[in-house]
């Protein structure tokens, strides 16, 4: 598992030359705070829409005097001999054409958008549009490393889960691995607002979230689709869950709460073996203690991924809590993780800080 | 229904006297900002715990000018000529014994504790404590207005209902009327911190709650029973709930995500149509257009509930979503409802105002 | 004072036909809110830029049911017959032309838009760019009503003040008029996020702004000129004064902490006086008790200004703190009290609500 | 300056044994997040007085797995053989007695509370009350490390700055080391609520602080003379300032705009040119281009201090704003920073990390 059929770097101490392809949006500044940190890696090049020929530390001065990069045009082919591996965080659609011309130039991909999550471009087209590179869509390893750990040493292109996928099947693969859900599972999701990405919309300003919650996209968000695939796969058979997004006055976080009934009553004690049976090994997925939720504020800025439960026998109901920090286990923690695995590095390099508490 | 069994003020033009024992808490404050515009009220007395001998308005300068009221200590006896209605908005558990004083002295009371909302002592002791004034239980009327509209005129004692309560009863009372509900329903609410009260409890200290969200205690919290006994009264059968709340790092404002299961599925029309006869001429409840969902901004320092819902076929649930100020329509404007059918008043009368938007 | 050049509508009973130009933005929604409790007008008319055609409850959904008009587009010449009077609250610069056509039509005019503010061109065109219409700036009265309340019965266009001079102004006017004030005054006031109004700047999404505090415009913000106005006015010299605002990850409320260097030291008590005389029978300027300073909740959706002083010896300071809340006092609330002593009505008439606490 | 005269730990691969008395706080708990990153310690002893005997980790989940210590009593003598440097993060008062049983007990003490800051015990009488030892005033070092270096590798009590002072000293401090200040400073500064420590006061609930803003303690607060003390002493002569702190609802950041008079007009690059020799080679002291002003968010999680100037020739006024994390760079960063200094090692060892954007 800890095999890599990538190339590594020449010299054993030389860094890998990394670029960030969209790095001034929210999941793109993430993962350049992340990368600073992490040892055998070497940011060479940033590419942004909006700020191109201005540094990356103009626009997040938090990085002077760390990256002072300045940020290029998205050209892969003038930028190609600059680096071996590239992380694109671009929205949904213009990702597709970018990530091909990276994969022609020989290059490994980790994508951070939703456009080589789904593997049916059917399907991709019925909650998106048609897809441009439905060929690539098979080459795709889903990088949820918890569930695809042994794919992703060979991967050439890693399609990152949605922040609302991760929280969700997280938090359910165990259970439909073992066999054990009946029925529909509902998932009642909160998202802080960084999840809706850099964004100058009306409804997320300040003065319209704040003091303000609501749901939105109930039954229809396109993260729907995501979900059931993983569960699916795992459970071996067609799932279908129903999804209720909502935005919370935060910034960062999501807490998913998911409820779940079981083909047959399971005590606390057996429940916990399946959980941590599926997760032994696993450094981000925190199991709780009897009794205990997690709270978004517990993962803020860490790669870990929490996760409570409780079966309550007067309605016969299993509840199923999980908090992760959207923009990291949720985006940009997640898709360092996945290049960890991808050149056989530990899983945890570059990751193991603890969340930003208070 | 208008015609009212109370004793009317004297004079005609002259105000009831009304007295607020616990006016310093959250849904006290709440209760003198609605009755200050009240135009058929007139304040006389205040009580405090932590405050006696101060002017309302040096504990909340909001009020300076407007109320200056000295704080007294909470004796019936001495207090009893000086007002003709109490609220009593005490700590459950301390609000019984006032209450109890208050009825023997011949007061009209609106109690906004959770001690006089369940009608059984013994559902009370299983979730609360052993009862004191248990013969008390039967004479109290459960404010929430919209259910118990032709009971409110003779009430001597009201239990507003709880915050949550509200918002989960508005949403499902219809459909549990119109007989369709099949299972448990399960409710996922989300509060605003005011909610607890004027608490000094570190965890709802802000560093704590700012950028956080979190459940608590889910499928335990006392609310549950309340929610059980008023929609078990309308379906005239035993409902049982699942009821998950959370905490919002926002002060006012209750979202309750509601996922019911129908005996049959049932068109949007047939659905709205349940609704709007069931609703018909009440001045707080908003049905929301088709599509739409309420967010808790709208509803902010209004008493209003305003209700959406969607029936989604693809995983034959209905989604009910409601969504209250709980400071309002969740306490004291529900009060204040309460009082104005006790007398006979119109029963908007002091609640017209729109929701503070933004 | 009270008598009023006006015109009063025809029958006694009849009230006032108002309309607001601009409804949509967070100034107008404040007013709709405001006027919607006022028993002497009728609101008949709104316009929007945006959303022409839909109903303002479409938009603001917590005015369904209470105001449900239809907006319109901003044409003068084809509306006039529907109303006596207009707000008109519109983007500084859109401002000029509607309130031209306005004043042609023999309308009053209540503007909450810069552009009537300064009297002097010149330094209008310093500040923002060329006015149009420049021999309109003669006619139009400062609507700081402490200040001019003389000259409002006869106004036929007012221009509401800025909100950061609301609350500068009404600190140290007192001060300047007993000649008290030696070299600049230092203005450092912080404002929530409506202040900017109904906007989609990237900057301030809820994302960029939440857990975020800065200082923008230092030196160098428009509201600099108007301050210096109405305090030159007042002082009867030229006075200028230092203005450095920030941005406070909060909806609503100005806090204005001013620090002035007196000609001579003067003792509490001599400060208090000048004070109390100034605002005399003000019902809106709330001086606090000694030692006290105000919070911005104490005002919020309130039509108060509520000051505070302290005399520091050790360095020879007064330091004055107002706070107000924008949306109101600093915006639609104090429109309200222009138009009211327009009327000649009671000054307060529909501003008596105390603010939303907590 | 990278000499050190404390003793290394023995193998030149061991780490050094590190205590944090009083680890539960939040400066305490920020102090492990920073030293589970650094190299060079290992955290051996915890303390807390309300949670002794729990694992530190069930207090702070998010620790799990990285640091599950239990908490001791903080008895000196019988945990003194466990550790060599302790980090004593205490409430003012109660820091004296154990951090005189440290230095008895000839540990390293790096203590954040305010005891050991004033040099002159008269000064500490008059603001806070009598010292307890005040013989151990004249060994503390004042640990700004920009400002005292060389004298941190010999010291055995270093005295971590309060947040205020360190934002503010950092701000002015090149001036008056260039003799260009006139008259009296005026530091409006504004916190985030962590400021405040983890409390349990009714002022500090999400429900008050939330949506408000505020000044407290103006013109009287306990970290004044710290201000003075430090300015006094590179000026060389007797410095006075006046300090006003307000609250910002939100957890981290500290903001301070400070009005300074010049003797004689600068201009930019003279002032540029001030700060940038003053603070040449300092890796956590960030000034920002010409016409910027820091935000908070740009030193969320970081030990950075951001400063921004303006001269404004039209007052002759210059505004030095500094930004910091009051929780970083205002304790547990500097205690670090403090730590590495003593030690010999790098100055940002451990303190590396970008801030947390957004």
């Amino acid at each position: 598992m800890k095999s890599s059929a990538h190339p590594k770097p020449s010299a054993s101490r030389a860094k890998l030359r990394v670029a960030v392809f969209g790095a001034t949006g929210y999941a793109g500044i993430e993962l350049l705070r992340i990368l600073l940190n992490h040892p055998r890696v070497s940011l060479t090049v940033l590419t942004s829409q909006q700020f191109v020929g201005k540094r990356v530390s103009e626009v997040y001065p938090s990085l002077a005097g760390k990256l002072d990069l300045v940020l290029q045009e998205a050209r892969v082919d003038s930028l190609a001999t600059r680096f071996d591996l590239a992380f694109t965080s671009l929205p949904h659609g213009a990702s597709m054409e970018i990530v091909n011309a990276l994969v022609r130039s020989d290059k490994q991909v980790i994508d951070l958008s939703a456009d080589f999550r789904l593997h049916d471009p059917g399907v991709y087209e019925e909650w998106y549009r048609a897809h441009e590179v439905p060929e690539l869509l098979g080459q795709a390893v889903y990088g949820l490393t918890e569930l695809h750990r042994r794919e992703l040493p060979k991967a050439r292109l890693v399609a990152v889960p949605g922040c609302y996928p991760t929280g969700a099947v997280l938090g359910l693969a165990p259970l439909f691995a073992a066999n054990v859900v009946r029925g529909t599972v509902l998932i009642d999701a909160k998202s802080g607002v960084t999840g809706a990405g850099r964004s100058n919309a009306v409804e997320l300003s300040f003065s319209e979230v704040n003091e303000n919650f609501k749901a939105y996209n109930v039954g229809v968000h396109r993260h729907t689709p995501e979900i059931e695939q993983e569960l699916s796969q795992i459970a071996r058979r067609s799932v279908t869950v129903f999804f209720a997004p909502h935005l919370v006055p935060m910034s960062r976080g999501i807490l998913s709460t998911m409820y779940v009934e079981l083909k047959r009553p399971l005590g606390e004690e057996k429940l916990r073996k399946i959980y941590e049976d599926f997760y032994q090994g696993d450094p981000f997925v925190r199991m709780l203690p009897s009794g205990c939720f997690p709270e978004t504020k517990e993962v803020r800025g860490s790669n870990d991924c929490a996760i409570g439960f409780r079966y309550d026998s007067r309605v016969g109901r299993l509840v199923v809590i999980t908090a992760i920090d959207n923009l990291v286990k949720g985006a940009a923690g997640q898709a360092v993780q996945d290049m960890n695995l991808m050149y056989g590095w530990a899983e945890d390099e570059g990751l193991r800080g603890a969340a930003l508490v208070p």
